[in-house]
């Protein structure tokens, strides 16, 4: 059986998410708002807030005081600045926020950590606080991705700006866990990010990643071989794995062309007349693109690989997109998905020596 | 003054277009196609084909006779698969029509050659047969990429999947020498591709070439640091320098989500009779909107560095995503950007050792 995880040892008791108050650009009053929607959302959760308590108190005071029945409000007094090292932040951070929102999933006061901080900080104090999994080197950030036949999981979207073959097959194994767990995909298929499917193609780590996965029989994953960039928003598999760096540009880059087509849309439909016609009666179908297409609705990094759960909101968004990260915390915790990946990943250990010997 | 290119020695007679016509997915047809388009485009343009010449005599005399008056038809017995190592196809492939219209360009016959097959393979017979301009160690693709501002261009886009520092400068400097003579911005910006804006953050090769050319005082480049995924779609930039690994992934990864969003467009307008009625009365705007995202449109990736001008068409497109990649080989002959790239290189290395030094 696995080795024992924080996310293991918790019981039945009921679930406490640890939130990072003072983490994102536009300050805890985003967080006192998305907690609003999370409680609704959520019967039985509860939380702890970390922050600066006097700005805190007069949040919810002012205009939450219900609130306060589920939450817990810690004093920190300092808080990570965004520009920050994440070295920095690592030696000098003990007194933030974003710190002692780790402490708690740590000392299992809480089972899941959130912020909306600096994102090499929190990768940087999870890795001190919390540890990786037994087997994983380094974790990754997952993201789910909208796709023609659903959602997909990439990784890694930014904690590793190079990878080696091993821990291309690690992001392999944490994602299927991840599409499993919180997919419900029995069997997820797994592509590697790749500038072609021929197998000459490519670098030496995605070569190598690609030939431990074809070794790796145990493995409860359909590895289906390389993909390219226009197959991850074709669905064709359900976890794509690649390097930070490369994650990371693609991510923002489809970001960027959705907001460019929607821009060239808007255009196209105000220009003339007939245009804006149109739009004013399919305003009903044009909004709920708009709903489809809206970032807030999947906000949300997540870092796998560590021995607690940590969910990393976007750093600019609003209540909407903060309570979409608690959501993805709480469906996160409830998964057992730690558990999984320690499992899986002693099934490809066990593979890897004839794999790569031959 | 700069080196002798084979650019700089053609003096005043007429332009000539070397077609490979037996590389894309399509078969000659599309090229005989295109070629109707582009003499009516074009007048004054010449045009070799190589490729079997049964059957290209057939397509001409069977449906476009008239064209042969500015196409000269020359044999090749055989073709680069499109599954062909690149390695293997530079070593038996002196009788395959991409060589043949390589050959064209190298004897001086033509000043541009296209083509529609094998990326590697004519990267690679390309720096065989044509050589890279001086100063530069390995050419680039070039795309031009549709922005909220126009157009910018992307570079590398598939060439070189790892790169070093030195390397991203000289993709700087091609990129800027393209966008001066194809987009005619005198003092192009250009910005390198990473996951974040600050200082620390990349892997050696971007950190090193941000060093580089912030150095090079002497260069036609407003330098305007790290840019991320989501600035090249807001054209914050009017270069973006990148490995060939990235960028290759990020250009496929804009096309999917391009393909994605208009998808969920279509969706959203014809779930409803308010969608569908609202859709057909703005008919014409979304006729504009699909014009604006046709990939067909900026079809060619451009291969910057070589001592020559070589386009390369997407392999499946049709005859108009191929008369678009004759019209950027047309406009890169005649811009003179060979003779820039030579000259601004020079710029860099002479300021080189200082910035390297410091």
């Amino acid at each position: 059986m696995a080795t024992e995880t924080r996310e293991g040892t918790r019981g039945s008791r009921e679930l406490t998410v640890s939130i990072d108050a003072m983490g994102g650009d536009a300050g805890p009053g985003v967080v006192v708002d998305a907690l609003a929607r999370a409680v609704l959302r959520h019967p039985g959760v509860k939380y702890i807030v970390h922050g600066d308590e006097t700005e805190l108190k007069a949040l919810f005071t002012q205009k939450r005081a219900k609130l306060l029945e589920f939450v817990t409000i810690r004093h920190a007094p300092e808080r990570v600045r965004m520009e920050e090292k994440p070295s920095l932040a690592l030696r000098r951070g003990r007194n933030t926020s974003m710190w002692r929102a780790l402490d708690s999933v740590k000392n299992k006061d809480a089972e899941v950590a959130v912020s909306a901080g600096n994102t090499g900080a929190l990768m940087a104090m999870s890795m001190f606080q919390l540890g990786t999994i037994e087997g994983i080197s380094r974790p990754a950030i997952a993201a789910l991705w909208p796709t023609k036949r659903g959602q997909s999981v990439v990784l890694d979207c930014g904690a590793n700006v190079s990878v080696d073959a091993e821990q291309l097959v690690d992001f392999a194994v944490m994602g299927q866990a991840f599409a499993r767990a919180i997919l419900g995909i029995e069997r997820p298929s797994v592509g590697i990010l790749n500038v072609g499917t021929e197998d000459m193609k490519g670098h030496d780590a995605v070569k190598g990643a690609a030939h431990i996965l074809r070794g790796s029989k145990d493995l409860p994953i359909e590895y289906a071989g390389f993909v390219e960039g226009d197959d991850i928003a074709e669905g064709t598999v359900d976890v794509v794995v690649t390097d930070g760096f490369t994650g990371n540009v693609a991510l923002k880059t489809a970001e960027g062309t959705a907001k460019l087509v929607t821009h060239f849309l808007r255009g196209a439909l105000t220009n003339s007349l007939t245009g804006r016609l149109g739009a004013l009666i399919a305003s009903g179908a044009l909004k709920a693109l708009r709903r489809k297409l809206d970032p807030r609705a999947a906000n949300g990094g997540i870092f796998l690989g560590l021995d607690g759960v940590v969910v990393k909101s976007h750093g600019g968004t609003d209540e909407l997109g903060f309570a979409s990260a608690l959501d993805m915390a709480i469906d996160m915790a409830r998964s057992g998905v730690i558990a999984r990946i320690v499992a899986d990943r002693q099934g490809v250990q066990s593979t890897v020596p004839e794999a790569a010997a031959s």
